[in-house]
């Protein structure tokens, strides 16, 4: 593979951090450059030989640069950035926030159309893989139900509401499906469900010296959005506790499409994920994505595009014959 | 929805019955015809309202059919009536050949592309969904390993193999995968497995009176490719019993991908499918792909295609700002 894809990466999170050593898995993929808003010299990356930028540079590699992976978040990064580099670079981004897609597929995808470029927005397993499990299933089973599990896994958002409660040194909580929802699906029951009846919700608090234990259960258990709905334990633990038992982060979960047929057969189609990093997982998905960008955009397909719009044959980095021998 | 997508069906067996019915669940299609081998008036279809004609007639039906749906056999059936309709018709076909499927692409292939027609090949589920879901999980996790189940399910190939021994008047043979093997996957062991340890074979027989059932028993276990290699069991049951228990065709099976990314993270990706009937929801995602097969020629996609070549959005009648707002 002589022209390999040239990838940029910007932000060097967690999710920054996953997609470099995702490329490394690719052969035919090279990184370019890291580009943060912080001083280069700070940045610490996983590769010493790694060339780290500040972000105000990137617009010099336009000719340099196939395909820019956004790692920033959807709160306030994306927002910004995704406009911005769509009009420069083709794109991958993981925008998350499901009540504004429609709103920020529209700004990328002006930008981009303007600029030429491809961009996918709201990469990932969910938004991703699961988004495109939960079409398919309702495509091809019309008559039916779609039901998402999430977890085990991590919630960044919910372990950062127990951390801001007083008395709180630190702490984790984990989204839990509720097996007996789960089967219930499975059997093709088709039963109505709200989000809170198919999870639990599990934290794991280090309390500060001295701290009301009883309160802070309390305040979390009773916190409005977050756990009063939720079926929620609370697990006092030590600092090494923490350390030791609840530094990654895991995740995963369920799409599940039961549907009827016929007169009266069930039909059940079932995606999981469980994952032992979810951050390394998502990176994975954008890199893959990453190389469905670059050919659309080759074939013309320029402006804004979903996993939705992508074929599966665009992620591989194998010719169309060669997977239909190998792998159809 | 005025202009509904104009369907035929070609060929009326289990899987031509599963598309009739499947089109009814879709209201932005309507079936047009059915065309047989077989006189049309012996035909018994499920909606006497249904249109039945003999195979010779399709030619007539160019302008008033946007897709046609091959529902017969691979072994004899498509390869000589795919590269056929393929010139005038849209197609959709489930050749499910796996050693022949570059041959039969070719052909098709050629046909369409002198046509200006689009047909999409070994649609269901495997080949099918299951096809992309081993391609999507090796672009996304390219160091692991992919593992495909099939079953709990009847094998028609295998219960075929039983029906012809001497002395056995009836029977079903059901593939099973084994519990053991699909554990080890799903913990990320990433093991050796050949077909034969990841399936075992269960065997249930209608003997004829008087007949050796050792004998028979001896038969079924020892035939060679069929049997001979797999954990096989015999159960000898009353005619009555099949009938009761054994008439429905269920199937299903698993895909997993299980890779590692980072420095030891294990992810494991999952697709499985649980079905009471198998023809029915092949039937279902065919008539899914009729869809895409429309859209895709309009957009002057000619020539064959594989499931590879399909964005998920085009299996859906709903538009994409709706997919995006509703499934993303």
């Amino acid at each position: 593979m002589e022209n390999k894809i040239r990838v940029g990466i910007v932000g060097y999170g967690n999710l920054g951090r996953g997609v470099e050593s995702a490329i490394k898995q690719n052969d035919d993929m090279s990184l370019v450059a890291i580009f943060s808003r912080r001083d280069p010299a700070s940045v610490a990356v996983n590769d010493p030989e790694v060339k780290v930028l500040h972000i105000s540079a990137a617009e010099e590699y336009v000719n340099e640069i196939d395909v820019m992976i956004l790692c920033g978040g959807s709160a306030t990064d994306l927002p910004e950035q995704g406009p911005l580099f769509a009009k420069l670079f083709n794109t991958i981004d993981s925008f998350d926030t499901h009540a504004k897609i429609t709103e920020y597929f529209e700004t990328v995808d002006q930008s981009a159309t303007a600029g030429g470029k491809t961009s996918i927005i709201s990469v990932g397993w969910d938004p991703g893989l699961f988004s495109i499990n939960r079409l398919m299933g309702e495509a091809i089973l019309p008559e039916g139900g779609t039901y998402t599990f999430w977890g085990k896994g991590l919630s960044q958002g919910h372990s950062d509401a127990i951390r801001r409660i007083k008395g709180v040194k630190g702490g984790v909580q984990y989204t839990i499906p509720v097996e007996e929802a789960i089967e219930r699906v499975r059997n093709g029951e088709n039963p109505e469900l709200s989000t809170k009846e198919k999870h639990s919700r599990e934290c794991f608090v280090v309390a500060e010296e001295g701290a009301d234990l009883a309160k802070i259960e309390q305040e979390i258990k009773t916190m409005p959005n977050y756990f009063a709905d939720y079926d929620t334990t609370v697990h006092f633990i030590s600092e090494e506790e923490l350390a030791k038992n609840h530094s990654k982060m895991p995740h995963g979960g369920f799409v599940i499409r039961s549907g009827k047929t016929g007169v009266d057969n069930n039909q059940i189609i079932e995606f999981s994920l469980k994952l032992d990093s979810n951050p390394e997982f998502t990176s994975s998905v954008l890199v893959a994505y990453a190389r469905a960008a670059v050919r659309m955009n080759k074939e013309g397909q320029a402006g804004a595009k979903s996993v939705f719009d992508v074929p599966p044959a665009y992620l591989s980095k194998k010719s169309a014959a060669q997977l239909r021998k190998e792998l159809l």
